[in-house]
């Protein structure tokens, strides 16, 4: 029996959905699960796939079944089954074989996962999958990061499943070790500030506005025609128009106002703190999904605060308002994505993974969650300038800011007198505000630090003298 | 000779003033420092106190000076150079002996040393000890974490040494192990917010209402007589009305406004984000701190982008606008504390440690940088009801907000019209706004999170279907 390109282990929905792409675009594979009758039903259901998957149903069957050096995916819950898995797996492997992480690992472990095989013959690679099951089963973004080599084991196989945007595929080797998990945590980092953003444009329409959810639900898909055409724009206006076949009512009127989040988001926002880089966007989504997780404490509240005493929103037809919002979101969007690639690459100097961003744009226009027009935008302006300081300061994208500002102003300043909770959209603004301008406040955070720790300060004039005349200070005046 | 009651290691500034400060309470006490010059230099210049200091210059011969059980303060750069200096330490010390860790420690760190003394017989304290070097000469605010039996050993001398708040000593034993640094950190995560609002006002008066630093030093100056009295105002009003001996000019104009940071706010947003508690007005502060120090890219994006093209600052003669600035300031403060506590009450609740709201409060009534008149009124507040889900609906502080709030929706709205980044006061408004509304916005980010990811979500009727009518979710209706 002719032997499979790749294996993949866990059969869930993602795993299955995988290994179904993998199968359909002409590349065979072999599979396997912990529990058999997963295997045997995945296999039962394959139709015409079958001719290219090879079920097994114990690891020496599964391993002997690829062709070496073996490629072996690892689909299953992300955290110490991993590391069980692949402890059970490796006494079957050979030199040179590549086991592969396609979770949503924490970077901090493929790192080590990387290290602690390093001299063991066998290799790694830490591979971020974007798209949700159907991206899974269609065509996802895939970043992987490990070696160059394992990565041209590989590359085929993932080329050939990747989506497509324009014939190019959504799938690249961005470094090694933990890259391409980072890359993945900062693709959901910047995927809850565009969703957190799209809620409170949503909640500008519906409560001031006072739309209808099908009426929301129009005026996404009508910018779904312009600048912000995205997926989670697409969806927006999907899931806005959905009625619920229980109720009859709009379906997301009748869902609980309560966000989960699985750690991507926390994990960005604790990366970025660690490499000392403002992501507030990313910080203000996160804090988003926590408060609307306290949903007794929230209802209590209201109950004893009241709802803000406030002007009423812009009586107008909501015609010119209705482009302020959509500039603005564009405008916040911009904010978002900047500060992502930031993260990235500072993370790229810390770990010398020298990610490449333009590609990391490319390989985000298809496939993913945040697939849209704007990250071919980002491709050209970094394929242009691949080391700018931040994505806002490229010639495109500071143009954008400079047409879009002046509505996100406007949005964020009404949202705030209507008693609206915007707080991605004003830290977008208030990251624009801050870092276009030369002479900020901090001086007056240097010179408390030194009046009342004697942190010192430099001069404008850059004189050589770092203590004001105060207290502690003084003697540097003496 | 009579032995000390406790010895210190580490005569640097804060080591320094903090031994000299118990010498002068009353107190015996041993010091020690590596290089035995400066222990030399110290004695010499202590006066009247050399009667209760007995200067070491060996180990062996500074435990021995202290009496039994020795607790052992060690205020050295944090980090390794505790861990060593706790190693050379050890083979001195006897059962019972106490080493004291009072630098910026994470707490994580604290928690460790603590671990790895439990079965030496030996044990650890982690104190915070805030004030910079006047507090530590004259009377800090200290947080004390570690076992009660080591607290009853110190309770005498550290009562001596504290700041007071009308006679009441701002010292308390707030729990095991890391409690004291974790609370230590907080404090300092509030006291970035802190700065980072007086800062933002400041912004506002200087390019906003073009008040020079002076006229901005009165400002404060009056603000301090009324309910914004606090440390931070009082040296706000000094610095700004302080001019430099060598221009001449204000001395916070010669200042350059890049603003450093020694890790305690990161910390504070790193443990809130391993928490899930939303803590955005710290994130905003840390955040500013970062642009702040990315001078020469805000100077590069100023001549790119531009400043903001905006409308004016309300053109009056500033009275009216001055006591909006004022209430905005107070009430952005009651969201930095109510976020500082309510990351307090989750790390109470995930390190077992039983965390005492109100003695927190009132320990940090004097002594620290971020001592206010307010903190006496959160005292009140925590005191009527310590178990309080947040602070924000405490009676006091809800009418507080309510009577505040509209002030400060007016100046966060009046700055972001004129370009004026206002990160940490729009933070703490969209934190009022989400927290106080019931119904949020978060339903439709589960119904996006639904559509493309399966993730579920919750039903406003309680009905057990957890799916929308959207691709995969179908199934769950049919």
């Amino acid at each position: 029996m002719e032997q499979a390109e790749i294996g993949l282990i866990g059969l869930g929905v993602m795993g299955s959905n995988l290994a179904l792409n993998i199968a359909e675009k002409g590349n065979r594979i072999a599979v396997f699960n912990r529990s058999p009758e997963a295997t045997r039903k995945f296999f039962a259901e394959a139709g015409d796939l079958q001719k290219n998957i090879i079920p097994c149903e114990t690891l020496e069957e599964f391993v002997a079944a690829i062709r070496p050096p073996r490629p072996i995916i690892i689909m299953i819950k992300a955290g110490d089954p991993v590391d069980q898995q692949m402890e059970l797996l490796k006494p079957y492997l050979a030199d040179n074989d590549i086991m592969i992480d396609a979770g949503n690992a924490n970077f901090r472990d493929t790192m080590r996962r990387f290290d602690n095989l390093k001299d063991s013959g066998l290799t790694f690679i830490g591979m971020g999958v974007s798209g949700g099951e159907e991206g899974a089963r269609h065509g996802p973004s895939i970043m992987v990061g490990g070696t160059e080599d394992s990565w041209k084991r590989v590359e085929k196989v993932l080329t050939s499943i990747s989506a497509k945007f324009h014939d190019e595929p959504c799938v690249a080797w961005l470094g090694e070790n933990g890259a391409g998990h980072f890359v993945k945590t900062i693709h959901n980092g910047i995927e809850y500030a565009d969703m957190q953003m799209i809620a409170e444009i949503y909640g500008i329409l519906r409560d001031g506005l006072k739309l209808s959810a099908p009426e929301i639900g129009q005026v996404f898909g009508k910018w779904n025609e312009g600048r912000l055409n995205s997926y989670l724009i697409e969806i927006s206006e999907k899931v806005l128009k959905a009625n619920d076949p229980i109720s009859g009512k709009p379906m997301v009127d009748v869902i609980v106002d309560q966000a989960g989040q699985k750690g991507t988001g926390k994990w960005s926002v604790i990366e970025a703190q660690n490499m000392g880089v403002a992501a507030t966007a990313i910080e203000a989504a996160v804090a988003g999904r926590i408060l609307s997780s306290q949903k007794a404490e929230r209802e209590a509240a209201e109950k004893i605060l009241g709802l803000p005493q406030t002007t009423a929103m812009p009586t107008t037809d909501g015609v010119s308002f209705l482009d302020d919002l959509e500039n603005a979101l564009l405008a916040a969007k911009v904010a978002a994505y900047a500060q992502g690639f930031a993260v990235m690459a500072a993370a790229s100097r810390e770990y010398n993974w020298n990610l490449p961003m333009p590609t990391i744009a490319k390989i985000w226009r298809e496939g993913c969650i945040i697939r849209s027009q704007f990250l071919d935008e980002i491709t050209s302006a970094f394929t242009k300038d691949p080391d700018v300081a931040n994505l806002i300061v490229t010639p495109a994208f500071a143009k954008l800011v400079n047409d879009t500002d002046a509505s996100l102003r406007r949005v964020v300043s009404t949202a705030i007198m209507s008693g609206l909770s915007v707080p991605a959209l004003s830290s977008a603004l208030s990251y624009f505000d801050a870092y276009r301008r030369g002479r900020g406040t901090a001086n007056l955070i240097q010179a408390q630090r030194d009046f009342f720790g004697a942190h010192g300060f430099d001069r404008v004039d850059g004189v050589d003298k770092h203590h004001g005349p105060w207290g502690s200070g003084l003697a540097d005046f003496a």
